[in-house]
């Protein structure tokens, strides 16, 4: 069979690791126990230098890149950044891919069975936040060998992580790729999750939480929380450019019917999406999202937040994102200019929004390799064996760009 | 007792009008008879050429300005704007407030009983459009003996009402105010819209828009619409500054109570609404607003669209209004110049967002007074008795402002 994916890690498989020792939470409970299913592609080189862990984002899960041989259409999705020869070269890297703590794609979450009640945790599941990701990967780390990451990547709630790994592990991190992201929500971030999540508590379905005992998803609320999110995901530019006013039919049906197109686009994102997400899960995600704010102990001092960070920044923003525009990614670069780290900053001229950080960008794309061809060579992770597409000017342009290069 | 709201038209009540000739709907279907619920203050002069009728928005009334004896809380949605001395000057104009054909606040809507089967509308209520209300409205004027507004206004919605009169009525109309409006709804707005009705008709108590036969509300998806529409009306940063991420209790409390200020205010800003508001009204004016676009009948060109209306034209939007930014206004006043009518254009440097429209400006509030200065001189309407605040320098500023005055 030839390779449904070309220039892909190729078919891979997920793996599981189980956790015995108690993770203690943030939110001051304890997980007993817990199971971490992740992916890794690429090879550890005997110096154990060349780990990138990704971290994924709300809906995000473990497969980051490469397909499964029992369904090559089921394509990692970070597929475009990640694998030999691709920005985040899997000829020198060994990347790591893992499912958060109360996901659903097959790490303990509140779908999970508790082995307490021999019941789904449903409800009981605790609150889990970025810092306590941050600790249950580190875990894994240990179990990999990986003393210290290469870097951690990730876009929005991911870029969160990947920020907070380079503040609960200073010495474990050598770079911090952080994309789309904010060094906390604003208000009005946390007022669309809070819309999302009273679509979901109050669909009769969700039966407090516990609907697993009950056979039923609140899948009306899940959509309607998707919806909603799908179009804070997307500049208004790119959705009057690719929907605009196309109606469904040919004519005003004056009913409560689909009309226009974006109305049948959304309603049936949101359908699809109810089918296969986790209702708690979605619910535990953007309360995780709520509460990150490194700042908050500091008084709002995010400088001095940062200030026990090791790393090297790379932080990118997008022109078009509203969810996490230019400014909150500018706010965390004059933080950590302020406190004397290396940042490099690059603000994309994409027209996508937010999800512009999942798509296939030139730009952006040679952005991170350039950075990533960087990292390799500092961790002597090898040669690159595909050209690399940035001349070294632009390079040190984008390095100059917005905060410049500065401290260690 | 001393009277509650000083400076307003005082106590007020609201009248009612009857029409049994059948209104025949741009949706095809026919409303046989139909009432409509007003208000009217100041008194309408011997030439009858002061009327200034004033269009509502999605959640507005006819209850513009003044209070009810029985309840001198009640004070008119509009009551800034509108009263002797105000910028809408009663000492000068006869204003009049309509609550729409299908809305909740006594005209014939979806809640009032259909003659035809002695039970509510529920969900055969038809689908009315922007053209049916305008086309109801002139028809009350017809009763009311008015022949020619001197102006309409409004605000949102009410804006896109006030640019139907000078396309179904050119002769009808003087002056068209369109405030924080658009000559049509973008992809963006569209989708807000539709995830609303979603989490209207999917709340189990709509009973497919016959709720009231059940005596149930869907309150669960009145609530959701509500929360969503009013992050949508007001800016991030005047979300930002109003809220912040200032919390209900003294820590993060890692359960789904009101974590943030933001989440209390939203959820009881839509417990409230809930209870007030009619979901088949929500539904009906979300429909009108995507339905209106007068430039469909001309293949999207909005100038020729325009160029039966024969009024004089003030378009005002506001830097922080998201849901109907500037650029939309300047559309319409690109194709009112296009076209060569009268149109001054104003931009507002308001922090609010779109619901600047209905608060205090002082600048705002000026310009709008300069103009109806100017229509109160036109039509004869008498001279102002309180002094008036904008030098004439300033107003001649206000005309050059993005279009200037062209055309007749």
């Amino acid at each position: 069979m030839a390779d449904p994916q070309p220039h892909s890690v190729g078919a891979v498989l997920a793996q599981r690791a189980g956790f015995l020792e108690p993770l203690i939470l943030k939110a001051g409970k304890t997980l007993a126990s817990y199971e971490l299913v992740y992916e890794t592609y690429g090879t550890l080189n005997a110096e154990r230098s060349n780990a990138v862990l990704v971290c994924h984002a709300l809906s995000g899960s473990h497969h980051v890149a490469g397909w499964y041989a029992e369904d090559p259409k089921k394509v990692g999705w970070w597929d475009n950044l990640i694998g030999p020869g691709k920005p985040i070269d899997t000829d020198r890297f060994f990347v790591i891919g893992v499912n958060n703590i109360g996901g659903c794609h097959g790490s303990t979450g509140p779908g999970s069975v508790d082995r307490a009640t021999g019941q789904p945790y449903g409800a009981a599941f605790p609150l889990v936040t970025v810092e306590d990701w941050v600790a249950s990967q580190a875990r894994l780390m240990d179990r990999l060998g990986i003393g210290r990451l290469a870097a951690a990547i990730g876009g929005s709630l991911g870029g969160m992580q990947a920020m907070q790994w380079t503040l609960s592990y200073p010495d474990r991190i050598g770079h911090a790729l952080v994309i789309a992201a904010a060094s906390r929500l604003s208000t009005q971030n946390i007022a669309f999750n809070d819309v999302a999540r009273q679509a979901i508590v109050s669909d009769p379905d969700f039966h407090g939480g516990n609907f697993y005992a009950h056979k039923a998803i609140p899948a009306r609320g899940l959509k309607l929380a998707r919806m909603l999110g799908h179009i804070t995901y997307l500049s208004e530019d790119l959705l009057m450019e690719k929907f605009g006013r196309v109606l469904k039919r040919d004519e005003y049906g004056f009913n409560y019917d689909v009309e226009f197109e974006i109305e049948s686009y959304l309603r049936y994102q949101g359908d699809k999406f109810a089918q296969v997400f986790d209702a708690n899960t979605y619910l535990l995600m953007t309360k995780a999202l709520d509460y990150f704010d490194p700042a908050k102990e500091t008084g709002g001092d995010l400088a001095r937040a940062l200030s026990a960070a090791k790393a090297g920044f790379f932080v990118a923003s997008f022109a078009s994102d509203w969810r996490f525009p230019p400014e909150r990614s500018r706010e965390m670069v004059k933080a950590l200019v302020a406190s004397r780290k290396a940042v490099t900053y690059a603000e994309i001229d994409a027209p996508h929004g937010h999800d512009a950080f999942l798509l296939d960008n030139p730009h952006y794309h040679q952005l991170v390799a350039a950075y990533m061809d960087n990292v390799a060579r500092e961790v002597g992770a090898g040669e690159r064996r595909t050209a690399l597409v940035l001349a070294a000017t632009e390079l040190a342009e984008m390095r100059g760009y917005g905060a410049g290069r500065e401290g260690a």
